[in-house]
């Protein structure tokens, strides 16, 4: 009997292309399909939540399936899944999903956490996952822009040149610049976390450079406000670089699992 | 005027062939004596407390160095030394060191740590720094074998097959199974720490293997007294895997640093 998962993936992004699938290339999408055929025997599709790009991170990014035949719990499904993928990619949870359920379409919101070395030497055991700034910046001027970004805007400012989307207009409902405790070698650290029904292509790399351009005293906090208004790529700041992006979460209204 | 430099050095070692020079291949010892020989203008050797194996990490390797002339801080030259090292490799503290001063010669003691983990699911953001054992293994067996190691011994048992040393006589002070709070996925996981006056080749992961035998329940605790006794590698557990690994500190006799 055919069967709907809803499946979760954790994954350092390092060594891939990102998410989507490209031809002759590593990308996580296209290893997960690979090992979902071995398992059933067959090429099934495996939908995300939305595409990460290379290099970018995935505490629980969401997926889903639908297979031809499974016969057993979909725990075990994740186990079998698992066998044929490498040490950086984990799928960590699956559960019955129902008929039609669909990870792009059905998804409410997602959250994101950008990881940022506030100034200090580089920790080089994890400088996959922080975007080191050389000179510390002022991270109480970044949370007052950072407050200018929640809300329903029009974000085509913080979308990547040359997107195309139908509307650019998104609900930031929370985007929070969060102090961390130092590193194991005194490395200050601060994270950047953002949650919207939906995002732009680069939005978050996007956003994170805009708040970095103020913590660096070039712009005043009020800068946020124009960036916005603009609806103009060339108003906002830098895209900061992928390997400090993690996607943390993604929501679905509540079904019952199976 | 000629200075005498000890550096601490931290390193993922994953993509390394290990600290000692090698021509052609990347090693840590490699990359730092290209990197100074840039900063003072000529070829300084740079000699490590010993040689950590390819794919083995340190937190503070020791080193020392005699440069011709410097005439800034010890600190600076940490600074200038890391702008050409790879994110991977750190200079985390260079002092002056009495003339004279030698980074194997006048060592006193090394302590080692090597991270398990205890079954669950692998890590796909830090599987590069633990050994993940499939099946959970008994850590308080482990700990009664552990006591069996500390003292001084003939460790010749617990040395690489083929390796030559004048003496296998080693002092261990410490050999201690840590339990660890789980990883962010629940990962159980344990760290292993041994400290000596000195160690043979693979020493410590092969205590480690054999420590790891009496946890799967293969063998009592008090094998590790006949695998002592043996003087004999072949009576000692397999070698733990490189990538769980790591030098922690070296200790030295105190000197007044400059």
């Amino acid at each position: 009997m055919q069967r709907t998962f809803k499946l979760t993936v954790a994954y350092d992004g390092t060594d891939y292309v990102g998410w989507q699938i490209q031809p002759g290339r590593p990308t996580i999408q296209g290893l997960i399909e690979r090992s979902v055929a071995r398992r059933v025997g067959q090429r099934v599709g495996v939908v995300g939540s939305g595409r990460t790009d290379s290099g970018v991170h995935a505490i629980a990014q969401a997926a889903s399936c639908v297979v031809p035949h499974w016969a057993a719990t979909a725990e075990s499904f994740a186990t079998a899944v698992n066998v044929d993928l490498p040490d950086s990619i984990l799928v960590t949870e699956a559960v019955d999903a129902p008929e039609g359920f669909h990870a792009i379409r059905d998804s409410i919101s997602k959250r994101y956490r950008y990881q940022i070395q506030n100034g200090g030497n580089r920790n080089p055991l994890e400088h996959r996952y922080w975007y080191r700034l050389r000179k510390p910046v002022d991270t109480d001027a970044m949370t007052e822009a950072s407050r200018r970004i929640v809300g329903r805007h029009d974000f085509a400012s913080f979308q990547a040149a040359g997107a195309q989307r139908k509307t650019t207009e998104r609900n930031v409902s929370a985007c929070d610049v969060i102090p961390l405790p130092d590193g194991p070698w005194g490395e200050p650290r601060v994270a950047i976390e953002v949650e919207a029904d939906g995002f732009l292509y680069n939005m978050v790399r996007n956003i994170v450079g805009t708040l970095i351009e103020v913590g660096r005293g070039k712009r005043p906090a009020a800068w946020v406000d124009q960036v916005l208004a603009a609806k103009n790529r060339d108003h906002a700041g830098p895209t900061a670089p992928p390997h400090g992006l993690f996607l943390l979460s993604v929501r679905y209204a509540p079904f019952d699992a199976g």
